[in-house]
């Protein structure tokens, strides 16, 4: 079942409402793409004000909201801040190889289109 | 460079014009996903009559567009028909084991929702 989001909590999808359509949804774009491809490099909890993303608050907000929704990430305050993190294990247990293999494949795509985003250091 | 369409040839994008996003976005549509499922279970040449879809005809077209555009699928005209198939090599050597990794997510899906689509059999 969803986690009953109180005043200070979000709403996640449980593990079993995840929906692999709603997965490749979230990560078809490419702002959101980025974010994960950034979450998977450094690999802890991260603010969303780490993210240097070309939109504006309210547009990275709502990015942020469908990773959530989907499943694809955990936010969680801690203070005024939200923290995010990738939900791997959920991914790989319903979905094996995927993000894995997107994640490849968006480090492959970058380094053909000589796009410099390849993300091997954090937060670059 | 895309393939130049005639009267009697569609376009499609060449393998390096292939864009992640774009192949994640036409499958993240549950009845792309359900045509891409039946196509990989049959592995030949499909007409588009082939499948027995809850949409209309335009709805069918478009979606075959989407695929088709987006590089997760060839079509081309045989008499007056259009015949499918996946574009197994292009998205395997562009994005190693995405295309494996998302038909088993389906399955699995699939079965877990106990939805009775696992497409064991051609057309099924």
């Amino acid at each position: 079942m969803t986690t009953a989001p109180t005043s200070r909590e979000l709403a996640h999808p449980a593990r079993d409402e995840i929906r692999l359509e709603g997965v490749l949804h979230a990560l078809s774009d490419p702002i959101r793409m980025r974010i994960v491809r950034e979450m998977a490099v450094v690999d802890t909890e991260l603010p969303c004000s780490y993210f240097s993303l070309p939109v504006t608050k309210s547009t990275t907000t709502h990015h942020f909201r469908v990773l959530r929704e989907s499943g694809v990430i955990q936010q969680v305050y801690r203070g005024t801040a939200k923290l995010n993190c990738l939900r791997r294990d959920d991914l790989n247990t319903l979905f094996p190889g995927l993000l894995g293999s997107v994640l490849a494949g968006a480090d492959g795509q970058a380094d053909r289109l000589g796009s410099g985003d390849r993300l091997e250091q954090a937060g670059s």
